[in-house]
């Protein structure tokens, strides 16, 4: 069976001590393994300090995003075969698959286009000069300058080459190079894409650990930058980690996330408005198996609408074909790994406890074309509570996977907001009417509660990707349970690895510093 | 004695359990005490969270600055008694108890002109509107919205009336109750400073603890803030801290800092520049004697150099009298309090090992009016190394008094700013130089190490305020040692108390949210 390498210090290395196997999720069967132990972290980060650190340093934004670009190519290029390794690894649908890979090579070419217009600037200002003393001469100007120190990317199993690109992005064009370390259980995609990337990038640029972290973060440093996507409980292992903690070591975290969908009262179901919010709903169910870190969770309906909503979704799943997601007419496939599955189904039996089913009972389902007894399949599920805010299953204990749980309220905004902040900090929540007013009051409070409101209404409803997409021009991530990160969002995105310096001096050296 | 009480649920209230002694650094005298325990913190969260959440939502941004130009003018109007109790119980000397106090108003009026002019704007806005769908309909706005939580400020010894002001302004502006602790040691000017304020402020927005955190931060939750300015073992164990690791709190932390000033090959001590860089130690070496966290430790000056500035050195500071701060000939009091005075030996010893003496030997004085044998004097202190990158007690360790240590180098801007970057991370670093090319070499590597780069230059030699004035217009923090955090700012100081999040949907629906 094939041993997947690292690609540590310039070179692929396989590790060694015990090694874990990694399993197509429909089938089970083995597809490659991965070696536990064996590297060399020290030899890695030194690698990164001295040559990708230099090499990056040497390039202009614009260089550099011409790196990305060539990085976005390499996808494109390698496309078909990526959907495969998706389809196998990650239990992906081909749809899921694309939605994991061209989302990668679209926010690698955003990246790209933003170098581009940076072009050689040694400096980025942050907002406009200052004056500071008694007349203009004496001045300030804060300014974004490069970090000296590696990138270390720990990615989550659910989006191994989105995932990636978009921590790489950023990171590449900030002048950082980057360790990156996926997730063991579907690595395949991320260590392809690597093998793809490697040879386009400087020495030292990009480096890849696969397998188990082990005692890769006790190597970093003042001045590095640890990004994470994850569950809650490594987060708080890696906020209290001794080595971090010690040097204030930056760290930039996306963990658990309780997603809200709000209909407002002014809704009719079978308007655009209405359509749009079912269609959002089903497709955060079923796309890759509701394992998005920005899936709606959590629905709130008026009262009068429930019945209707809940039958329309019962419709609508009741279409969703499970199984092999190779097959052409399956919908959606498996969750990732036996633990996944282990954990969504601990999570649905919580929700049991306070909920009745609207569908899919507690997930039991016959795929189609899969052996027997194999894959770690669950159902799409629709649990209902008639206390939304007060249901503690509901709104303390994220379930990743195809499962949301409908609840009804009066109509008024602030308790819709009271709603989404519940969930003590997402990622994203999302909001449908054509109410200006109700939708600015509830912008109002929800604000403080998510990193990203969606607000569904009836002129964009036709172009719209829904809540669960993650644009790069946008920022990506959360407050509280969210993690409390921040990732993407254009030309934000480079700031999780540069210094904002506040320059102060002669107001004309400073506008020379950024010419 | 005066009990100190401390203002919480909006009464005053004098705890009990033992109790702590606040004396005069100076003679040693006992001032006042506090109590160590006895406090109803979650009472005082309760009361933050129900009203004064309530009563500065309720407020425009120009509301929530009117008060604070009330607080500033409330500052003025009690300028000689909080001078007073600054020179009684912080050492200070009438200079410093005025950088500390004026320095308090002038940010506070700095965030209550800011108030003025953001208005009665619901959100505010990150940035333009970004086309993210196939037309111009679909759009991204980043905004800035309020946050709903509690800011617990925990401030350091040195500036007591600056610190609360300085960290109260943005949170109160931003619309954050707050609830602030000042350092046991000198905490009579903020005690009055609360005693002042209020009245001025609406329930529950402003609460004051006066004696130990104790169990405080077992409260804080989702939604909070907390930021500490202080040592860097304290700043290990708030980032550590089980809850606050736990809701993912937002934490922003000032710690250590080493801050290098380097005096740029081209410039002649006689110059402006030159005099400039003379001028800036000393007041750094000798204000608040040396208890500034931007004050001055490390000073690299070109080799050819070095005698005459250790000479110029020399002889400034034998001007400098040390004493009793009250008395109006005395240009240097003693260090805040007994503890600081056993650290800073501690330091200046670990020094000694590594350094030669150019100045006061390891600080023995005879303090100008002072009993014999009382008071936590030490007089200040330049060292010298022939190495100073290599030298681990210069750079490894923050002296927190009258103390700076002084290096050759060749010149070289690069080798500067790895100087600069030596420290681990620093608020603060200076560079004296009229050579553009320099300093342009200069900032791109020290820009990564640092919050602030203050570049002296002869043009603006006559009006600036030195590297260790911080200005409210420009960002104070620094990455790494300093703690990773950053407040002030002007605007970008409200966004530790607010939450950025990406609003996406119709373009017009977001353009009226802005309104």
């Amino acid at each position: 069976m094939q041993l997947l390498p690292s690609y540590l210090s310039g070179s692929w290395s396989p590790g060694s001590g015990t090694r874990q196997t990694l399993v197509n999720p429909t089938t089970e069967a083995p597809l490659a393994e991965v070696s536990t132990s064996g590297h060399d972290f020290a030899a890695a980060f030194s690698h990164a300090r001295a040559v990708g650190t230099r090499e990056l340093g040497a390039l202009t934004f614009a260089q550099r995003g011409a790196l990305l670009g060539a990085l976005a190519k390499a996808i494109h290029g390698a496309r078909e075969e990526l959907i495969a390794l998706a389809v196998a690894n990650g239990g992906n649908t081909r749809g899921d698959a694309k939605f994991d890979i061209d989302g990668g090579a679209v926010t690698l070419s955003h990246y790209a286009d933003l170098g581009a217009r940076l072009g050689s600037a040694p400096l980025l200002p942050d907002g406009e000069p200052i004056q500071v003393g008694r007349t203009a001469r004496m001045a300030g100007q804060h300014v974004w300058a490069p970090r000296h120190g590696v990138a270390i990317h720990i990615n989550a199993f659910n989006f191994p080459g989105w995932g990636l690109c978009e921590k790489l992005g950023p990171a590449l064009l900030a002048g950082m190079p980057v360790i990156t370390k996926p997730a063991t259980a579907t690595a395949l995609v991320a260590h392809r894409l690597v093998e793809l990337f490697a040879p386009l990038l400087p020495p030292g640029a990009l480096q890849l650990l696969v397998g188990p972290a082990g005692t890769l973060l006790d190597h970093v440093g003042p001045g590095d930058v640890v990004a994470f996507t994850g569950g809650s409980a490594t987060a708080r292992t890696l906020r209290a980690h001794e080595r971090l903690v010690a040097h204030a070591v930056r760290l930039n975290i996306e963990a658990d996330s309780l997603n809200a969908a709000v209909l407002g009262p002014d809704i009719e179901l079978a308007s655009e408005t209405g359509a749009l919010f079912l269609a959002d709903v089903v497709r955060d169910m079923t796309q890759k198996t509701g394992q998005k870190c920005t899936a709606i969770r959590r629905v709130l309906v008026p009262e009068a609408r429930q019945a209707e909503i809940e039958g329309a979704l019962r419709e609508r799943l009741a279409g969703i074909v499970i199984g092999d997601p190779a097959r052409e007419e399956v919908r959606m496939g498996p969750l990732a790994t036996a633990q996944q599955l282990r954990d969504v189904r601990e999570g649905i039996a919580r929700l049991a406890a306070e909920t009745t089913s609207i569908f899919g009972g507690t997930g039991e389902v016959t795929p189609v074309g899969v052996p027997a007894g194999k894959g770690f399949f669950v159902g799409p599920i629709v649990r209902a509570t008639p206390t939304p805010l007060a249901c503690a299953a509901l709104n303390d204990h994220e379930v990743f996977g195809p499962v949301v749980t409908v609840g009804p309220y009066d109509g008024d905004a602030t308790l819709a907001a009271q709603f989404v902040a519940r969930g003590e900090g997402c990622l994203v929540s999302s909001a449908y009417s054509d109410d200006r007013d109700w939708v600015a009051r509830f912008v109002r409070t929800a604000g403080a509660w998510a990193g990203r409101l969606y607000l569904g209404s009836s002129k964009m409803a036709s172009q719209s990707p829904g809540p669960g997409t993650v644009l790069p021009s946008l920022t990506h991530g959360g407050p509280g349970r969210a993690g409390g990160g921040e990732e993407l969002g254009g030309e934000r995105g480079l700031h999780t690895y540069m210094q904002r310096v506040a320059l102060e001096g002669d107001a004309s050296v400073l506008k020379s510093l950024l010419a």
